[in-house]
């Protein structure tokens, strides 16, 4: 099974607050490894394979491959670049093959989500068919939470923290103003799958309190019946708190946000305009008189490391370490998977997946993690998500500020 | 100067993090006092007085009163009531006056921003012309910084804390997605002022990082000007990072959020439509073609005290602490204000304003503090919020979320 040569990584997709401690834990297992020469970077992912831009990671400073652990961001730069094709000769797997030739890579990293995997699938396929010996392996990596074949994805506990700690302050904030102010809409990224909208429901830790609604990619929106229970919690409870996804559908299928844009078309024509918070922002105000405001975390959530949960930072290290384990052990097209036993105390393990099988699939919510009216979640889903955001990432603090860590990239010449 | 009653405390306008450290503050100050019997809250501030809504705040379990130290939210409620006249014959009033009679009140305590402490000054003026003894205190609170004959407002230096590390940890995010996600916008709260968004500039900490462009409300907005300024930083660095304030006007003086609801008027023909993060988001990529994100953290950075300074709390507990001190030594009709030595070493000490100085008056940022293209701080800026943002706030947390208190809200008979 052993096979000498260099690595390269790639960071895709959009970032995690935890996605550079993946990055961290592939080059320590790999600086171990006698098998495994350099270490390289690629920058922007696929993009960066196929412009030649390449850093030599072992040009770095200890002390920047140690903050990697609790630097938020994409250390490689993240990239949204689909392949079009598995064909060797393809003009974009030409220049991808022929780097990974020039630099003697006999190992492919690459973390990322869903595209992502799809990404590595096809660079895996092209090599087989090309008759190169590459392993290539596919690390997870999203605050979506909807990779298959994997209990759950390192990046989503420390949103998941970070949005219930946000609720919860939130609404203490809302709660005191709901004389004036009664409604609150949250929306979390999400768009066709509501895993965050969903860890928002740890935030309670009594009835009556925030989250009052939860809006569901995966349940059709039903304006009246979504009315009527904004009205009722409002009657009972005086403020109203709603966690929303941003890919919200009618019972047609059509995102409501979007059907919006056909009621507005804005000054520009621009096709974005808008979003799930404003739209229902004006329904709740317009059909109910209720005062409404939105908070849009948006990117915040994906890189606030200055409350991240330590489990899910600890998980994507291990992820990390163990694409290299299995790579050197000889797997290749394959995706690294989280497992958790079931036996009362959490304890994760990893395994794997092949690619075939994680490339391009959403995994949604399961029905049974949410409540009969479509609104809430169940215990299924609380139970599910508690262990995720334990504990708490250390992050150096200079003058008030959290200190975090930029790699040199020494760029490797290739020219 | 001894005068012997109870007093009562509310709070008012907006919650920031640190708005119940200020009520703790009282608490804990009037407690110690021969002179002050019992401590009374009203809840949702003047609007608990009106509508004789009132809690016992020494039924309260120790443990909930030591917890005001860390919990964001307004424990008592705020509210946004404008009080009419400070004649002890208008129908507030009379109920007001009652009120303060009924449960033998000679302090009173309202903590707030400018037009809460128009409030104070009304019930100060009404009791004087009643002729009634009652020592009322103003205590600062605002996150927007706003008062004026005070260095700062406690509230600021939280949120301060809180916007300038999203947007150092926003930018890393943004920073790895370049290439394919150019434009971020964050609104921070603050209508008429700039110190929210100016505090953001402590985020960088080198040439390049964000934020790259500050927008003032102090500054006249000039499309033109803007866009030219987006399109050299999208040229040079790459990623364009944008803090602005809610309120951003033309040199005409009209709101640039509002203008916008001329060119589109929505389906509803609801006024508050879009905002000025949405319209900086169609004007940039309608005219630049860059895409662009928008974060609203909107009331989370009043409430996050996940990541609260520790100095900006202590200041609150101060400010509490004097406003007793000082009606116990005589004084009414006045608010606290804190200045700040200016040899070197960070010192506050706390001092008094007379309220008819602060009512309703809005402190905007120096132009010494913005520079001169009217784009970015200076640092004055700098010198002037760096100190009030240091240390963290120690919050327990259970379970991986910080656990906050709630009072127990005994109600004080008044049939």
């Amino acid at each position: 099974m052993s096979l000498k040569g260099n690595c390269i990584i790639g960071q895709s997709g959009g970032p995690t607050s935890v996605i550079n401690a993946s990055l961290y834990g592939v080059i320590r297992e790999a600086e171990q490894s006698a098998d495994i020469g350099r270490i390289y970077g690629a920058l922007h992912g696929v993009e960066g394979m196929i412009g030649g831009n390449v850093v030599d990671l072992e040009c770095e400073q200890k002390a920047a491959i140690e903050g990697l652990r609790y630097t938020p961001g994409a250390a490689l730069g993240g990239c949204r670049y689909m392949l079009s094709s598995d064909d060797p000769a393809d003009r974009d797997m030409l220049r991808i093959l022929d780097l990974l030739e020039r630099l003697d890579i006999r190992y492919l990293f690459y973390i990322g989500g869903n595209d992502s995997m799809d990404t590595a699938l096809k660079i895996h396929q092209a090599c087989r068919r090309a008759g190169r010996e590459i392993r290539v392996m596919g690390i997870p990596k999203t605050v979506d939470n909807d990779l298959p074949c994997t209990h759950h994805c390192p990046g989503y506990g420390s949103a998941a923290k970070y949005i219930a700690a946000s609720v919860r302050e939130a609404w203490l904030h809302a709660e005191a103003m709901q004389t004036c102010e009664t409604v609150t809409v949250l929306v979390t990224v999400g768009r066709n799958t509501g895993w965050l909208p969903a860890a928002s429901a740890l935030a309670r830790n009594a009835p009556d309190q925030a989250p009052h609604i939860i809006c569901f990619p995966e349940i059709s929106f039903d304006t009246e019946v979504f009315l009527a229970r904004v009205d009722e919690i409002h009657q009972r409870v005086g403020g109203v708190f709603i966690v929303t996804g941003e890919g919200l559908t009618t019972a047609s299928g059509d995102y409501v946000a979007a059907r919006r844009n056909i009621l507005c078309t804005d000054a520009f024509g621009h096709p974005e305009l808008g979003g799930v918070g404003e739209y229902l922002k004006e329904l709740i105000e317009s059909k109910l008189g209720l005062h409404t405001r939105v908070i849009k975390p948006d990117i915040c959530q994906q890189a606030a490391m200055h409350f991240a949960s330590a489990t899910d930072r600890d998980e994507a290290i291990l992820v990390g370490r163990e694409a290299v384990r299995r790579a050197l052990a000889g797997e290749s097209g394959r995706m690294v998977t989280l497992a958790v036993s079931t036996d009362g105390e959490y304890r994760v393990r990893a395994s794997s997946v092949d690619l075939n099988e994680v490339a391009n699939v959403e995994r949604q919510v399961p029905r049974e993690m949410i409540n009969e009216a479509g609104d809430h979640v169940t215990k299924a889903l609380l139970d599910y998500v508690r262990p995720l955001i334990q504990g708490e990432v250390q992050v150096p603090l200079i003058n008030g500020l959290p200190d975090y860590v930029r790699l040199g990239k020494i760029r490797v010449p290739l020219r």
